[in-house]
């Protein structure tokens, strides 16, 4: 770890990808690059796209190799949940010398799901001598590194069971829709139960579960709604009671039909407890909880920007947050 | 991380290396070495000196030299506190070619009141190749390394408090007579105060300053009695209302005279709510609470048998737990 600042290229300037340019700045990463494919984007500086209030005298740019030559420490990538999708944005910022942290969720743990594309994307970094990490909030660390690092005093973990509540009444309104506030059980089901599920449960079961040293037999993955007792009315939508508050998703992951690892997370307004909650068997019990949940929108950003001298710094390689949570130093 | 297992050497086979010895052979450790001064466990099985029920056909020795000589992956080493007192002990197994894992509190960060034996064991280390940390619970991970990672979703760290707040009521003799319960305020004051305080807050407090990146100007201890509100009786001691109950010991880490780090341990009988919880401000405030608090016998042996394949794997020198912390592959 140098006292030189890190550089960086912001690739995707979306609403995640803005809140990183804030956190990163504020950690002093310089930004040597951008890109963004929206031309309302292209040709403006990225201190102002990313609503940082003052100019970083960098210009966004379509043209990634444009960005990477510029020959920064590291990538920021924010565009797609998917690792098929991203693995090409990926494979460009590796050949090109750089460390990438992105908030494709896929690619927190792609040995499970995507195997192929992590070996690909493994061998590359390891041939540019770069390292590759999916991460956020969650996947990344809420239901899966954090949990790994809890059961560090623990003798033996028979099973661990984690829950996220969040109040959707406090997010946006796309997120209250996406998640079917205020609609039908019947709507639900034909409308939003097939798009409004969270990308990243079965890679935060097979990184918990490999951190556990479970031999995982099969994951499944259940989305159901969370039906209102009592009318909820936000500044957006209102649920009547019977009508649906939001969903609820839980995904198992099994050993020998044993439900080993259990992550359910549930996204609904009027929740009024919103907590994140690890429960483990083994011995001892353990019971952590953090207190109203870790912050959906600040939390990732946060998460990206925190790990990335670490990244920088790890064996070349794609990485998962179970390899490099805690080895950081904070930059203030 | 290979499949073979890890090949091992106790130092030291109090009851905490006696713990260590039974979670680490749970683990799938292998001891081909076992080193104690005391005459009544000289020339004993390591498996029967520690408790383990059954042989483990190694044969305890008062010569640090002949253990070594099987040329262990790991010495789990404790012995002693203080840093200086074990550094010629850590260092004969460093020069043979080991890694070493050890509950010396003071090891745990000793940069900060030890920093000349910290240069030495640090250039051993890197000299033969070899990685040495100091863990446990406490020091090691409630107080340090827990909320290091803790704080990894946070966009800004500006004060963090550690409460650890332990009943004594569920604890051996010699720990309640050791935190004073029972005894009168002045009986305290002139013979508890100075003995009983837990070793390793001021090492916690550089260490979790470090890793949040505080430069701090001063790090201050305080030591005062928990008085009894009530009658506490237990199976050892009975502690009358306005008798001590045991030990509240507070640790500041200070930046330009604002307490940054404030570290509250309590351990007293009759504690209703034991439990660990660390508060931050910062963007945004986090709030997390373990329940009950993870257990201090059992934790301490935990996390050394946990950490230990992360350590063999690591980069030589002297490590600290906010290095390695959650990088580890649990062996069940």
């Amino acid at each position: 770890m140098t006292d030189e600042p890190l550089t960086a290229v912001q690739y995707g300037i979306g609403p995640i990808g803005s809140r990183i340019v804030q956190a990163a700045n504020r950690t002093g990463v310089e930004f040597v690059g951008a890109v963004d494919v929206d031309p309302e984007k292209v040709g403006d500086d990225l201190g102002e796209v990313a609503g940082l209030g003052e100019s970083l005298d960098v210009t966004v740019t379509d043209d990634a190799a444009d960005a990477l030559a510029a020959d920064p420490d590291v990538v920021f990538h924010s565009t797609v949940s998917s690792v098929e999708a991203a693995a090409p944005q990926l494979t460009e910022a590796l050949e090109a010398g750089a460390n990438v942290v992105s908030t494709t969720e896929e690619l927190s743990y792609p040995w499970w799901s995507n195997a192929t594309v992590a070996e690909e994307l493994d061998a590359v970094a390891r041939e540019h001598a770069g390292t590759v990490l999916g991460t956020g909030i969650n996947p990344g660390f809420v239901m899966d590194a954090m949990p790994a690092v809890l059961s560090t005093p623990m003798a033996t973990v028979e099973s661990v069971h984690v829950e996220r509540v969040q109040n959707a009444s406090e997010r946006r309104r796309p997120l209250q829709e996406k998640v079917g506030a205020g609609v039908t059980e019947e709507t639900f089901e034909a409308e939003i139960a097939t798009e409004a599920g969270h990308v990243g449960s079965t890679e935060s079961v097979a990184m918990l579960a490999d951190a556990l040293d479970f031999d995982l037999d099969e994951i499944e993955e259940s989305i159901e709604p969370v039906v209102a007792d009592d009318r909820v009315e936000t500044e957006y939508v209102t649920a009547e009671a019977g009508d649906v508050a939001g969903i609820r998703q839980v995904a198992h992951g099994y050993v020998d039909d044993e439900a080993v690892v259990t992550l359910d997370l549930q996204m609904y307004v009027g929740a009024e407890d919103p907590h994140d909650r690890v429960e483990f068997e083994g011995e001892p019990d353990v019971a952590v909880a953090v207190e109203g949940g870790y912050h959906g929108d600040v939390s990732t950003s946060a998460v990206v920007a925190n790990v990335a001298p670490t990244v920088v710094d790890a064996d070349p390689g794609l990485a998962t947050m179970t390899d490099v949570a805690t080895s950081y130093s904070r930059h203030r």
